[in-house]
């Protein structure tokens, strides 16, 4: 960086967390067969796991099953942005157990939601950086 | 969906571009031995291609270069949201010709900028989604 002024520095874990737990949208990253997918997403947070809802049947819900994803986050302000990316395992709720927790969540979705699968991303790996200009 | 007022609706692909063009980050999805990844990126459009600039040896210039690739970018209004989707085939450029015109088009960096490879994906399949609500 030529310029002293602007800077790019990681996140602590917990700033990540902070940050995914007041952003509304994500975007859940698949490989399947080599072929990269990207679909835009409603979430919530809860015990440092993503939950999203999905539809059975669905691509999204094809590609999330027991298969690695990847989870993105970002927000560019004026003067400073944020980008927090999730990599870890995507898992349909099945128990109810899991699905009470999911519920419990503060999923807001754009759209009124029909969609009564819930999907549960694990993360193995959390990092993020800070943008300042 | 329960409400008629609200709906989701294919954009065709002219409309996927002029809502490309009109943006200034894009998340870039790759899958390297089946690990997906995503990468928030300035980029710019020209010629129903897409460009953005990276480092050479850098991880995104890594898993850019002759893979298979997906780009997205969406925007969320208090109405309406847009969501579009890229899949096509990344390649660094080298011809004088192909940097000159990645250099003609208009990307602005959100930090200063000083990386100097240029990066185009050549889509083949342009998708879009408008919701309304």
């Amino acid at each position: 960086m030529d310029d002293n002024s602007q800077s790019i520095t990681p996140m602590t874990e917990d700033e990540c967390w902070e940050f995914l737990s007041m952003q509304p949208i994500g975007r859940l990253g698949t490989a399947v067969a080599g072929e990269p997918e990207i679909f835009p997403l409603n979430f919530a947070v809860a015990d440092r796991a993503i939950y999203f809802h999905t539809i059975p049947g669905t691509k999204v819900a094809e590609v999330a099953v027991n298969a690695r994803v990847a989870f993105e986050v970002d927000q560019w302000g004026p003067e400073i942005a944020y980008s927090v990316l999730v990599k870890g395992t995507a898992e349909i709720l099945e128990t109810e157990a899991d699905i009470a927790a999911a519920e419990s969540t503060d999923l807001v979705s754009y759209l009124d939601d029909t969609r009564d699968t819930w999907v549960r991303i694990t993360p193995d790996a959390v990092t993020g950086r800070r943008l300042r200009r």
